[in-house]
């Protein structure tokens, strides 16, 4: 059983590799740092986009679709924008190949006067745009989405977590003043916060960003933050106000009500594939992917037990029923007849999978009326009648959302830990978690302990806490922040 | 009213860009060749997207993601499919920006071993991909879509009719026999047809294309051709059966049900953001865009009407109930109660954006218990009773969807022709329209054809038909094929 799985407790790393592969959700292609998402892996990212969608469109978000190229100079308009990205742009010189003696090459005749560069995210060419777009109060709010890819040239690059192209979501809003522009932010990271908690069952810190771990360009980054099985954090989101920086490098102004012309306020906020990593790194065990029912492709897999073709027939006919009852019921299952493949082999490949609930059905079963429900997250077996089975796979569905919640979330407290001073936080940073620790504010004292643990300032909370004195400098702190290893 | 709009009697093609522009679908961006798709246009193609997918996924397709980016010696592989995609390759050579006295300039010492081309089509980047996951025939057949932006390089663009960069889906699947691969792409032309008539209600011509005009690197190339209100023919959708050229080329074979080793059979089919172009350039009128209910993103408009605030909220009032009524029943609508906005200064906008049905409801209705009822088809009002509103949209919106499917296949009947000569083909090929006409089956006549009058071959029908001769050469011809001039 899961035999080509790494145990967590060997090699965490090596174990989530061997999940993302063994449950069939990703892998590396010919391309450098350029992954496949495969099939299933793809069901899954398609369940998350689902839900994140429509609650975009419940607040009055609409998507929209920008271009893959961002011209050069545009990047050169923002200064801390084009400083974060230019060492991670893929650049577009050329539009043609041509055949020579050497094979097919490129086309040096067809060189672009201005190099096109592949979108690292499109605060840019959506700034250029938004310029047409508004002119007074009455075109504002601006409340755009875009579901797309995106290329960050990475050296190191890991399954969902960094690649060089990633699927993501990006937000670009436009606003006539900065509270309302703040309050999209702030409704931005709750949406992200109650997705994470409600569908993928991964509880979350929320707060701001340090100004070294702002997003290039922003006035204020705002973040979800979990905590993975190995002690390490995940940033699951961002959220930033950008205040006039991008309307003032494209020169974006309206009308105000005032008939004044003013600068246009603005946010924008993603999540990512990486979201992907941390629903493998929240819930998942030596034995395969564990996927919360919201979200899993199929909740339900029926596997037939049978011994040659008359058993195979009632069988059949027993779990055909039960599929049109579960579909009717709205209940995403899975039917699984291939004769092809052993009962046992089915049975690890959907463990390995995280299939939340598997019934098999046998002659034995059906004689009594029966059929057996095995759940993934506990491993529980239990009979259940057959006239009560909608029933109690509806709750236990429920069970396992909560359950995973539950475990998650102790997980995070137990691994969440105040420290008086420098030795208890490289202690506690070192066994793995979140250390709420007080700090002087200073970016220096923020260098010195990354450099000395390899923590960082996962975030600050909102709310105002108790003072004290930095762990590290002594000076004075107004309230604890979060530190924590991060992948 | 409309007064942005260029007659289409007047200059098709820049009616047809008014129509784009006006009606808030699309727009040019900063980045030659690549457009942006605005909200309303895309909310168009996401349900556009959102029926062909479950056509899809009901035939048990599943979607995956494949990398943005292919080596260049991938695409060497196959030669036909190099030759075919040479001149448009956007070429990525770098993957770093840097600072320098000029500004940000490309970094030189950031340069790719190898060039990596921006996916015109993903055939190769995928059977490269399938090489690893096929062993047996138990790993097949391979169902698999992929929802994805492309780039083909293109000097003379037009809005979502041919650009730069565009969206599309492209399946790619994987086969134990000819004869499976052969019947999926009969499958897929059959979902093309399918979507295009029922969800558009565009009537198409069904068929393959001539050797000439094929995919580079299929061995058949299926097609669905529609006619435009300008009698030209646009090509909405293709299905290629590309035989085992692929496996070949990546050395994909599998282990047969006789246990020998032999190459993988496939096909892959598309459709891009082209069919906004065909919906639109079959129904829309001097007006502005014509929306089929079933792809509308909003199906039915409120408009209140009102003076002054005593009245609003009377209005209000009964405009939200009606709204909670549409909502219930699943009808996708909109309330426009903006105060900024004068109502014929919205009837005019909703005209624009082919709303399929606006209701506009004042006081006086109100105290008749009757709701006004405008179709966006034929400009028809008519008055009826509140009770009987959803009842009556509900049945206003099959017959507009109907309505317009019959005019456009009045329309197509009415402009295809048979010919018997050259003289009666150049002359119907120049007034417009399908000209079926038979043709010697050379690539020669084919060629002369085309240089003489512009018109190239549209499709071959399935169908047997008719043996004659050839208009232009004389020679034999089994059966007539389908010439129009195309987009």
């Amino acid at each position: 059983m899961a035999k080509n799985i790494t145990k967590k407790s060997e090699n965490y790393s090596q174990w989530y590799n061997d999940i993302v592969l063994n449950a069939d959700l990703a892998e590396n292609s010919a391309v450098r740092g350029c992954m496949v998402i495969k099939p299933y892996g793809f069901a899954i990212w398609e369940r998350l986009q689902a839900e994140l969608d429509k609650m975009f469109k419940r607040t009055g978000h609409m998507n929209a679709y920008f271009p893959l190229f961002i011209p050069k100079s545009f990047f050169s308009k923002e200064a801390n924008h084009v400083d974060g990205f230019a060492k991670e742009c893929a650049v577009v010189t050329h539009y043609r190949l041509k055949n020579s003696e050497k094979g097919i090459v490129v086309d040096e005749e067809a060189k672009l006067e201005e190099e096109l560069i592949v979108r690292p995210t499109s605060e840019t060419i959506i700034w250029d745009t938004y310029k047409k777009w508004i002119q007074s109060y009455r075109d504002l709010p601006i409340l755009v989405n875009q579901w797309a890819n995106v290329v960050r040239w990475e050296m190191r690059t890991r399954l969902f977590l960094r690649t060089s192209e990633f699927l993501w979501q990006e937000g670009h809003t436009a606003h006539e003043t900065k509270e309302e522009a703040i309050k999209e932010t702030e409704l931005i990271l709750d949406i992200y916060a109650n997705f994470l908690e409600k569908f993928m069952a991964v509880p979350v810190l929320k707060g701001r960003k340090t100004e070294c771990e702002r997003f290039a360009g922003a006035l204020d980054t705002y973040c979800v933050e979990a905590l993975m099985q190995d002690g390490k954090a995940l940033q699951a989101g961002t959220s930033h106000f950008l205040g006039q920086n991008f309307s003032k490098a494209f020169d974006v102004k309206f009308s105000n009500r005032e008939g004044k012309l003013e600068y246009v306020w603005s946010t924008s906020w993603g999540v990512s594939t990486r979201l992907m990593g941390a629903l493998i790194m929240t819930h998942s065990d030596d034995q395969g992917l564990v996927l919360p029912p919201k979200l899993a492709p199929y909740q339900v897999v029926i596997v037939p037990i049978y011994k040659g073709r008359d058993d195979f027939e009632k069988v059949n006919k027993f779990c055909l029923n039960i599929l049109k009852d579960l579909q009717d019921a709205d209940i995403r299952v899975k039917y699984d007849d291939r004769d092809s493949h052993k009962p046992g082999w089915k049975f690890n490949e959907y463990e390995v999978k995280g299939v939340p609930v598997r019934l098999s059905i046998g002659k034995r079963d059906i004689e009594q009326n029966n059929v057996e429900l095995f759940r993934r997250d506990t491993f529980d077996k239990k009979t259940v009648e057959r006239n009560e089975l909608i029933y109690s796979i509806n709750k236990i569905l429920n069970e396992i959302q909560e359950n995973l919640f539950t475990r998650s979330s102790d997980f995070l407290n137990k691994n969440t830990f105040i420290v008086k001073n420098f030795d208890e936080f490289k202690d506690k940073i070192n066994s793995g978690g979140f250390v709420l620790a007080h700090w002087d504010g200073t970016e220096e004292t923020e260098m010195k302990i990354k450099k000395i643990t390899k923590a960082t300032i996962r975030c600050i909370p909102f709310e105002s806490g108790e003072s004290g004195t930095c762990v590290l400098s002594g000076k004075p702190s107004s309230k604890r922040v979060f530190f924590a290893k991060a992948y």
